[in-house]
């Protein structure tokens, strides 16, 4: 980046840490779009309070934030033989486990730090830190090694000044840098692709709205929003020529649970014949889930959709709510499931095993 | 109604005629639904006022509002004969007409107002009062029968029981009574159905969690609220058994422009086998116009989707929006275009004709 360029937002990484002061830095998204702040967090009571109140938030990026805090805990602790330190350490584990008990990969980066200890138990306290150490940069390069390549992807599929649209903020916001359906318009820009992107507003929360225009706009990119009813508008005008989201969780035969709407696009997606892609980092793909219908749709309090931020209710008093958070896409909707393993097509049941198989070989590699 | 039930906002008629205090009464709908409050109004201003500043909305409510209106304004001429009484009228027509410029339903009333005092203009200034509050007083049944003749058309399409979703507000808020697409549901309410209503938000406006939701509640009807990103969602759960929206213009193949968002409910509804009924006086339909393709799209401002009602902006300052009012849905998305004078089906190039035709013959024997 040249001098002059005025330092933005989205130059900063979502979350990383800071060696020289040994800090977890993060972008505060609670303050967004309105004010742009970053925290540097030592204390562990802090990244805790960053993790509970959303001031980090999307699955990648909070398996990183866990990752690197559980390694600034570990190097606090003072401990005479292994006993004392692994104690010490799931203690504070349990600790940051706890800031949001459902959030499947803070469980799943702090065991894996803590699988690091346990590998590690013969050696002296100070070489355990810095195998955590170790392991929680890994854990972050791994997030953007990921991103990166489903991006790579991703613009193998879309063209120099394509419209693309995307639903919710699968962003760099969400992961350390990238994002998964924002890869392949960050990497395209930075090749002067020229996207012109539509972003879902995205009720009742407007990720799309408050995350994804902003960190679009931010990064230099053309981006417009639009409320969710008016994707099918775009697409009929011909602006849209692929739709890229991200997934929650993806079946054996590649139905797909995303946030609510995602389905909606498609639908319209189908009708106009755009092809709509998934960015799907392996770790969401779940063959043991056989289809959609056995995806559990979390249900939202009302309060989501009819008081948010308003300073009058929205609509009347008591007025019965379904606020379902996500919704499932089936697989005939969908023209690709863009992997950090490749692009998996119809049949689904048989690309997302060829997906794994290639997973399981560079692993072997590795 | 029996005494002891409460009286409710929704007991009142959207636009009525205060016969003895010679007023124009209204809801104001300005203030719903966190007030609700009835207007009488007998002053020109006022009534002006009320058209402007959409105390009274919908085309049909404001074409009634406009009638009853000028009537007033002819009770209070004084004039020694009918020249001076014409030029009196003309100035109080322009007068009203001038409240919403673009609003079709205002002129087509007030034009309708001038042939009555032209075609009567031998009688004297009295009489032709009185023809006025006939024709006011017929212009507002007229609309509570065009809206009570559909229901009880939409009526045969439904069950008791049946999940019935709509978006936007058609209602009766926008009508004297029954409203177009709530008229099944309120008929049906009066005769026992027990239906299960679904009602969009709307975005930008909001016009189903606001005005329809509160509508149907006020009546006692089981009504829920969901984002328009959900409608996919209660479909494929088989909660919905038909679809009911009003319209803003029919073409003669069918194709229909309708609030924003309408067309992503057609296509939902096509994939989940649930059939989806256009509510639509023959006022808005026009055979002039061949196809959607022809229906211009008003597009509206962006502070409606980025920061209506909102303490601050929900979305990053000056980041572009793209917000179309309206979008439409073609007409092989449509079970059915419910008037007045019959449910027409596919081909709607003949079936729309048809309707037509029972028109003039009806005017005919009239």
């Amino acid at each position: 980046m040249s001098e002059d360029k005025k330092k933005s937002i989205m130059d900063y990484d979502t979350v990383a840490l800071d060696e020289e002061n040994h800090a977890l830095v993060i972008i505060d998204q609670t303050k967004l779009p309105y004010n742009t702040e970053i925290l540097s967090l030592t204390k562990q009571e802090d990244i805790w309070s960053a993790i509970y109140l959303l001031q980090v938030r999307g699955a990648p990026a909070i398996g990183v934030a866990a990752a690197i805090g559980i390694y600034l805990a570990a190097r606090e602790i003072e401990a005479s033989d292994f006993e004392e330190f692994y104690q010490k350490f799931r203690k504070a584990k349990d600790y940051l486990d706890s800031a949001r008990p459902t959030a499947v990969n803070l469980s799943w980066a702090l065991k894996r730090m803590e699988g690091i200890v346990l590998d590690n138990k013969d050696k002296p306290v100070a070489e355990i830190v810095e195998e955590l150490h170790k392991e929680a940069v890994k854990i972050r390069e791994e997030d953007i090694w990921v991103c990166k390549t489903i991006g790579e992807y991703g613009l193998t599929l879309v063209n120099p000044g394509d419209g693309l649209l995307t639903h919710c903020n699968a962003g760099q916001l969400a992961t350390v840098k990238y994002g998964t359906a924002t890869a392949p318009m960050y990497l395209g820009q930075e090749r002067g692709y020229h996207f012109r992107i539509f972003s879902d507003e995205t009720r009742p929360l407007l990720q799309g709205a408050r995350l994804t225009s902003f960190e679009l706009k931010e990064s230099g990119l053309d981006v417009t929003v639009i409320c969710d009813n008016m994707s099918a508008s775009v697409m009929r005008k011909g602006w849209v020529n692929a739709v890229f989201v991200g997934c929650d969780r993806v079946a054996a035969n590649g139905d797909t649970a995303n946030k609510i709407g995602t389905s909606m696009v498609a639908l319209a997606a189908k009708r106009y014949g755009v092809p709509m892609y998934i960015c799907a980092p392996t770790s969401t793909i779940d063959l043991n889930t056989p289809t959609g219908k056995e995806i559990h749709i979390e249900e939202r309090p009302a309060s989501e959709v009819v008081e948010m931020w308003y300073e009058k209710p929205m609509a009347p008093e008591g007025v019965k709510v379904f606020n379902p958070a996500f919704d499932v896409t089936d697989h005939d909707l969908i023209a690709g499931i863009v992997t950090e393993y490749g692009i998996a097509r119809e049949p689904y049941s048989e690309s997302l095993k060829e997906i794994f198989r290639r997973k399981q070989e560079a692993l072997k590699d590795e």
